[in-house]
């Protein structure tokens, strides 16, 4: 018989049973297997029906709000403002997945008749975007639901028309059980078919899934070692699946001496909060800041430490992260040249007061910085890096290694000098924010969330409507018969976008095909 | 001093010194240095520049079309009537690129205005797909050009913005140089920088480049065999990049007993030509036939291997396809209840004659179908399956590997009972052909070549305008000061089609942003 999981509250260190068994490897077949058949009736059903579920989804979650929140609370330590705008932001993901799915662009669909070519007479083709088959999603310790059960991953598979199975966090097994039974409840009162969504629980069971051959892509967001385990097993399949992984990232952050003249206060006030709120357990979180060496420089740290020293103490998510704070905390403080400005290293283990841990800030100037100086702190720490003119900086970047984000604060004069350095900042990340801070990702429509490696190992990821093309492919129809076309590709079909013989047509518009 | 290239002529089997030298790592490292400056200054060129880059080298390769033809032809074995319509589809190819490049919709520009949102205020966000950076080509002995130097990945990875390297193959490195001269002549002339197209010689200088750190994906069309070899390179990588492999395929094709009493001749003259054009050496050639059991599949089998044995002695690519051809038909001729009805597995080694082959139809009951059946014969044969109702076709199919394409022969009052196994065949392959034939594949825009695994290794591939998306990652910009934006994001652009706050805009109808 296995043994029972257990759960612990970051705020006390006290663990204590879940009640919940690791599922076996009989049982994960037995959900694989429904899935499998979820996935061919998911198919068949049409896009409004799938908006509908999502939708149902969202309204589950709300429903279990109180609930989900108080569980989420007690296995993160996260407090219950952050929990309850990360709900709102995770139901309104998949609200914004169903108008997607009813806008019907994400299906691509496009038609080429029979026609002349230089290549002679061809024949019909259509094309359109179909679901892949089951999607196995593995959650992140620090979004427990945004990035977990009813996150990101979950909903663009599920949008894009997929049964998904999700492997339940070890950090939080409540709150994944809780979540998966609100999702069920909505499912179940959509109509869906058994096996649109499944929970599995314990290690051996995740990496049993990643290995069953119906599977057919895996969503990651978590650490580099815990997805380079996954990616083993799936290199040992026989059939390889795409695994779209969220990994790490350090995040530079660059303010210019202008800005610092301008806003020193009103950046420092941002950056401190953008370190320390959810205890720095972030990934957008920005880990480095370049500032111009000299009094400025030095008048922004001292503002800077004044006010992460003013944030109350942070509770890490688990004994796991805590650890790996504080190995990263102990490297970057021996690191050559570095300088403690604020805070020191503390225990590792803290229980029974809980994981608790103070901010830190450190400082080394540009010239100094090596790859021990930019490894990622998952936690509230800061490295301010001194940089001494535009050559400096742009140096001292290239030693940085590729990230999620890249802020820079600038002022309206320098945009034409520093057009070069936002240029090389692009290539290094995938999203630039300028005069603002990256963490409190926007979830829209022109959203993305990810990066080159090692932020992310693809270049569509889990946020952002556009994460549902990663579970979707092209099929083509050659000369179908009209009834065998789906309907999105049949001639009399308005209700979606799609390219006809090359001109793309919008429906509800006069550039709608029936009016062509 | 490494020794030159040779190259063989397949229809004597004799050897020539190319008096080309491999490329040496020092020189790939150039050839690499090069492509990392241009991609910076690619990304800069707007939209039309790209385009006419790309209508400047259709114009250079037609220019050279004699010289093309001649050269590829004594390299390939290919008649000089498939290799100019190869020339033609290539061509024609860069042009559909243009004219994708030009219409914009492949940037996916999104702008999401800051506002009100349940999460709060949130911020100003665009996003859109930009260039990569240097992709790497290795192209396929089938395909001199369609497939090669300046084949499909070529030609999406230019639109996409980025510079390629081709590796020359080994089987046509005249074809492949004088490819290159063609396209280095219309890049000079369309005034592309440096670097924006490289050509490396030699398996060593392939394996140095896909390993070169500044590589940023690899396009593949080739062997399992070659792709995996590429793969490992590839895992040892510290920074993963994708592989896009198209790989191999048997490509079902299924006849009712409907259809063969209504077209029995048309099939059967329509398949041969599909099984023996181009000496079957086409990925989409249909390897295994499905024909009803009886009387009337053992008339449509008399028929087809009267039609093939008409069709004019092959000539192979080269000894390591003829050698794998030969593999492949004694093994499928040996394996269980295997009954030959044409020809019979001649030698491997038949230089200095050429690399003839004559063509093989073998057949097999279905319910003696295992995987010894179902190996691709990448060659002029034909296997035969003969099958006692649905169900038993269903299940035989269901042991054929995944593959580009399937195809169905069906009459149309049998359209509604087929569905489900339409809908299994769909799952299987990634075009479906109905009452037509899978090879020449129509170049367009609601095409696609690719199928599940083995038959490619990712989503999308290198035919249709949709190939350009593999060499494009998303960017996003937050708060971002309209001079620092791609003119495509800036607010006043209505030149592509956009999204904005969630509506998309297409430009120049009344759905065009300048009038919302």
């Amino acid at each position: 018989m296995p043994s029972t999981l257990t759960t612990t509250d970051p705020r006390t260190g006290e663990d204590a049973n879940t009640g919940i068994e690791p599922t076996t490897p009989e049982g994960v077949d037995k959900i694989v297997e429904l899935a499998v058949g979820a996935a061919t009736e998911l198919a068949r059903r049409d896009l409004g029906w799938r908006a509908a579920l999502l939708e149902s989804l969202a309204d589950a979650l709300e429903e279990k709000r109180a609930e989900l929140v108080a569980v989420a609370q007690g296995e993160t330590g996260l407090s219950d403002v952050r929990l309850g705008g990360e709900l709102t932001r995770t139901s309104f993901q998949l609200r914004l997945f169903a108008e997607a799915v009813r806008e019907g662009s994400f299906l691509e669909a496009a038609i080429d008749h029979a026609g002349q070519t230089p290549m002679g007479v061809q024949p019909d083709v259509r094309r359109m975007l179909v679901p892949v088959g089951p999607i196995v999603v593995f959650g992140s310790s620090n979004f427990p639901f945004a990035f977990s059960v009813p996150g990101g991953d979950t909903a663009s598979a599920l949008a894009a028309g997929n049964p998904v199975i999700t492997k339940a966090h070890s950090a939080h097994p409540l709150t994944s059980q809780a979540s998966y039974e609100a999702l069920r409840l909505g499912a179940a009162r959509a109509g869906a078919p058994a096996g649109t969504i499944g929970i599995v629980y314990g290690q051996s069971a995740g990496s049993h899934l990643v290995a069953h051959p119906e599977i057919a892509a895996v969503g990651f967001t978590g650490s580099l070692s815990a997805a380079r385990h996954l990616r083993e097993i799936i290199e040992q399949r026989d059939r390889p699946i795409p695994f779209y992984g969220e990994l790490q990232s350090v995040n530079p952050f660059v303010i210019t001496e202008a800005a610092l003249a301008a806003r020193t206060d009103e950046i420092a006030s941002g950056l401190a909060n953008s370190i320390t709120g959810s205890a720095g357990q972030l990934c957008t979180k920005p880990g480095i800041a370049f500032i111009p060496a000299g009094a400025s420089g030095d008048r922004f740290a001292n503002v800077v430490v004044d006010a992460v020293a003013a944030a109350p103490t942070s509770v890490m998510l688990n004994k796991r992260v805590l650890t790996s704070f504080r190995d990263a905390e102990r490297s970057l403080e021996q690191a050559p040249k570095v300088q403690s400005l604020l805070g020191e290293t503390g225990d590792t283990v803290v229980a029974p007061q809980g994981y608790n841990v103070s901010p830190r800030v450190l400082r080394v100037p540009a010239t100094e910085l090596t790859p021990e100086h930019t490894i990622e702190a998952f936690g509230p720490l800061l490295l301010l890096v001194d940089y001494d003119g535009v050559e400096q900086l742009t140096a001292a970047l290239g030693r940085v290694p590729d990230s999620l984000t890249a802020s820079l604060h600038l002022e309206e004069a320098e945009v034409a000098d520093l057009h070069p350095l936002v240029e090389s900042l692009s290539r290094a990340v995938g999203r630039v924010v300028f005069n603002g801070f990256p963490t409190g990702v926007r979830v829209s429509w022109a959203q993305h969330h990810g990066g080159p490696w090692p932020a992310t190992n693809s270049f569509h990821t889990s946020v952002g409507v556009t994460a549902i093309r990663r579970f979707l492919r092209p099929l083509a129809w050659q000369n179908a018969p009209e009834m065998l076309l789906p309907v999105e590709l049949r001639d009399a079909t308005t209700g979606v976008p799609r390219r006809i013989d090359g001109i793309m047509h919008l429906p509800g518009t006069l550039n709608d095909e029936r009016e062509s």
